[in-house]
C-alpha cells in the first residue's frame, strides 16, 4: 500500500487539488509514521494529533488555492508558534508559548500549510544535542543543530522542515541525513520571530526530499508565484575543494567526484577552481563573529539563569566576552572583502560545488558533528543546497553542496533541479 | 537646587563613583520630573517607580564598576523586558510579557543601569502615532516612531533612552526634540529580543543629552571599554545636501548653514559634495524594501487580528503584498551598488553633515513627520548622529546629522563630540 507522508509536498499538493488525497489522510500517514518510529528517532520536541488533524480537516473544507494546501510542515523548536509552546531546545524556556507566529509559519499558513508540530533543536540552535537519531543509523548523530527537521524529514514524517542556519546547522544535518536542504541567501527570508544567536549569521533554511520542494519553500517565504524555470543547457559548473579540503574525509570526497561524473556524463562542463588566498581565514573569522555575537545575544540568559544553560552555553558566552572589539571588526572586514569578490569566482560558473560536511555522520549521539565545510558560506551570505544521492559503503548518506551568487536563489534552484536529475 | 535628572548619564556616573549622589537620588529626581510631567508630555507606556527605585537601591549597594552604574536608561516599548510588559505600541499585545530581556537590556544590566520604565513606540515602530507630545510645543509632534524616549530624553525624565531606527525613527525624532540621537551601523548592535519591522533595515539607537553619553551606550552595547579619542585637529566634513534637498525646510537649510559656519570658525574644512545619480533612487528604494519586508514581518498580526490593527499598518501589509520581487530585487541591488560607493565619498572627508530633517516638527499630534531625510542612510546602512542646537524663531529644535562610513562608529562619535563642542 502506498504511504502518503513519503510523498513530496509537490506531489502531494496536486493529488490534494485533483482529490485524490485529502489533508487529513495525508496527515494522518505522517503520524503514523512518527506513532511507529518516534521512540527510535526522537525528532519531536512537541505533536499534538488532534490539533494537527482539525487543520487538515479545516484545510480540507476549502477550496485548494494556496501554494501549500493542506501540506504538513514541521518547525526546529527555535523558531515560535501561537498555538505550540517553543522551548529553543532549553529547559530554561520550557511550556514558553509565543503570543505570535513566526512570520515563517505565518506564510506557510497563509499558503494554506498544517503545522504538524516542534522538531528537536539543539540548545538554542549550539552544540549541546537533543535526543535525535540518524535514521540511517540509530547510533550515529543526525547533525544539528536542526537535528529533528533533518531526521523528521529524512524518515518520511513529514515532507518539509523549517531549519536555520548560523554555522552549518542546515546543510550538515542535510548532508548526514540524505535530504535536501536549502538555506537562503543571508537576509533574504524574515527572521521575525526566531530566536536569534548570531544576527549577522542566522538564515532561515528548510529540508526536504526534493529540490522541487525546496524551491516551493522559496516562493511561500517570499509570497510570489512558483515560477521555476527548467534548465535547458547543462550549468557551468566551479568545482571548489575550498582551503579546508585536507580536513575532508574519503566519503566526502568520493561523494563530490561521483556526482562530478555523473553531471559531466549529463554534458556539464566541471572546471576546478581555487578560492583566492583572502578566504583562507573566513572560516575563522566565522568562529570570531558567532561567538562574539552570541555573547550579547545570551547575555539574560546567561547572567540570570546560567544554572539552567549546558557548558557548552556558557563557554561561548565566556568565550565571546573575551574576544576584543578589533578581532570582531577585523573578522567583518574580511567578510565584506571576500563577499566583494564573489562576482569574479561566478563570472564563468553558474553555480560551485563544495563538500557539505567533512565526512558521513559520526557515531555518537553526545556530538552534532563538524561544520567546518559549511562555516564560510554562512559567513558570506550565499544560498547553499545539500544536494543527497551517495552512500558510503557502511549505508550513511554524504551529500554535495551547491552555492550561487547572493540574491540569485532561484538560479540556484532551477540549476539544483537538473543536477538532482543526474544523481537520481 | 540642582535637578539631578538633568544631569548627563557621563556626570553622573562620575558623581555616583565619588559618592556625591546615589542612584536612589537620581532615579528619585527622574520619577519626581516624570511625576511633574507626564500629563503634559505622555512619554511613557509602563513605568512602577517601587520597582525602579528598588533597582537603584540594589545598585547602590554594591561598588560602582559597571560603565552605566546606577543610571536609569528608558526603553522603547517595542524592546523586550522579562520585568516589565512590552506591548509594541499595539493594543494586540497590551500586557504582554517577555520571559527575557533584550540583548541591549542585558547589556545594559551587565553595565549596572536602573532599567526606568518603557517608552511610548508608535504602533509597532510605523506611523500610527502615540500620546506623546513634542516637550518644546505640547501641540507638536515629537516625532516617530521613538516618540517617547525623545521626548523623555529632552524634557529631562531620564538621561538615557533606546529608540530603533528602520527609516527615521532615531534621527528624526532627537531632531524634533532637541536630543542627541544616535544609530548604529547596520548589524553592529545586537536586535535579540527587538520586534522586527523590515530586516534589513531595523537598527537600534539611543538618544542622549551629549555625544558622550552616546558613545558610552556604543561601549555598554557592545561589552567593550570606552576609549574616546578627542579629535586633536579639526576634522574634514563633506556637506552633503542629498538629492532630496529641495524638500527642506527654510529651518533645516538654516540649521545646516549654522552649524557649517560655526565648524569653519573653528578651523574645520566644510566642503560641498554631491551624492552620485545612482543615490537618487535610494529614498523609494528604502520604502521599496521596508513595504515588501514589513508585509512578511506582520503575515500574523494581519492574518489573525486584522481587527486590532490601525489603517497605517493593514495598508503597509497590503501595500508589500503588492509589491513584486523584481521591484524589491531591484530596489536591493540598488543598495548594494551605492553602498560599494560610499568609500569614495569618504576618502577625503571625517564625516559627512546632511539634514536631520525635513524641518522643525510639525504641528498636530496626529502625524509624526516625515522621515524623507533618514531613509537613504538607514538603507545604506551608515552611523548616523543628530547633533541638535539651532532653534527656529518658535523655538522648536532643528538638529543636523552627521554620518560615517558602515563600521566606524567610534571615530564619528569622536568626531561628533568635537563637533558638539562649537555649536554649544
Amino acid at each position: 500500500m502506498e504511504i502518503l507522508s513519503n510523498l513530496t509536498a509537490s506531489d502531494a499538493i496536486e493529488r490534494i487539488r485533483q482529490k485524490q488525497i485529502t489533508s487529513e489522510a495525508l496527515v494522518e500517514s505522517c503520524l503514523e509514521k512518527i506513532d511507529a518510529r518516534e521512540h527510535e528517532i526522537g525528532a519531536w520536541q512537541h505533536i499534538d494529533a488532534v490539533h494537527a488533524l482539525a487543520q487538515a480537516r479545516d484545510r480540507d473544507k476549502e477550496s485548494a488555492q494556496g501554494m501549500l494546501h493542506g501540506i504538513p510542515v514541521a518547525v526546529k523548536d527555535i523558531i515560535e508558534t501561537h498555538d505550540m509552546p517553543t522551548a529553543y531546545g532549553s529547559s530554561l524556556y520550557k511550556g514558553y508559548r509565543s503570543p505570535w507566529d513566526a512570520a515563517c509559519i505565518a506564510a506557510c499558513r497563509d499558503a494554506g500549510a498544517v503545522i504538524l508540530g516542534k522538531t528537536v533543536t539543539t540548545e538554542f540552535a549550539y552544540f549541546h544535542p537533543g535526543k535525535t537519531s540518524n535514521p540511517h543509523n540509530m547510533t550515529h548523530t543526525p547533525g544539528g543543530s536542526s537535528s529533528g527537521s533533518a531526521a523528521a524529514v529524512s524518515d518520511g514524517m513529514v515532507p518539509i522542515a523549517f531549519g536555520s542556519q548560523t554555522a552549518g546547522s542546515v546543510i550538515r544535518p542535510a548532508s548526514f541525513c540524505g535530504v535536501v536542504g536549502y538555506k537562503g541567501t543571508y537576509g533574504l527570508f524574515s527572521m521575525a520571530g526566531i530566536k536569534p544567536f548570531a544576527n549577522s549569521l542566522d538564515t532561515l533554511g528548510v529540508f526536504t526530499r526534493k529540490v522541487a520542494d525546496a524551491a516551493l519553500m522559496h516562493a511561500v517565504l517570499l509570497r510570489i508565484p512558483l515560477d521555476g524555470k527548467p534548465i535547458t543547457s547543462p550549468p557551468r559548473i566551479g568545482r571548489c575543494n575550498t582551503h579546508e579540503w585536507p580536513q575532508a574525509d574519503i566519503a566526502t570526497r568520493d561523494a563530490l567526484d561521483e556526482a562530478v561524473n555523473y553531471w559531466r556524463a549529463a554534458g556539464a562542463e566541471v572546471v576546478d577552481i581555487s578560492l583566492p588566498d583572502s578566504f583562507k581565514d573566513l572560516a575563522t573569522s566565522q568562529l570570531t563573529i558567532m561567538t562574539f555575537e552570541s555573547a550579547r545575544t545570551f547575555a539574560f540568559e546567561y547572567n540570570f539563569h546560567a544554572d539552567k544553560l549546558s557548558k557548552h552555553m556558557k563557554k561561548i558566552v565566556e568565550d565571546g566576552r573575551a574576544i576584543t572589539e578589533l578581532a570582531y571588526s577585523k573578522a567583518k572586514a574580511l567578510a565584506n572583502e571576500c563577499r566583494r569578490e564573489l562576482p569574479a569566482l561566478f563570472s564563468d560558473h553558474d553555480i560551485l560545488v563544495a563538500p557539505s560536511s567533512l565526512g558521513a555522520a559520526p557515531q555518537g549521539l553526545d556530538t552534532t558533528g563538524d561544520p567546518l565545510f559549511n562555516r564560510i558560506w554562512t559567513l558570506l551570505g550565499v544560498p547553499c543546497v545539500n544536494l543527497p544521492g551517495y552512500r558510503t559503503t557502511n549505508g550513511l548518506p554524504v551529500g554535495v553542496q551547491i552555492i550561487g551568487l547572493p540574491g540569485n536563489d532561484k538560479n540556484l534552484l532551477d540549476v539544483a533541479t537538473w543536477l538532482e536529475a543526474q544523481l537520481a
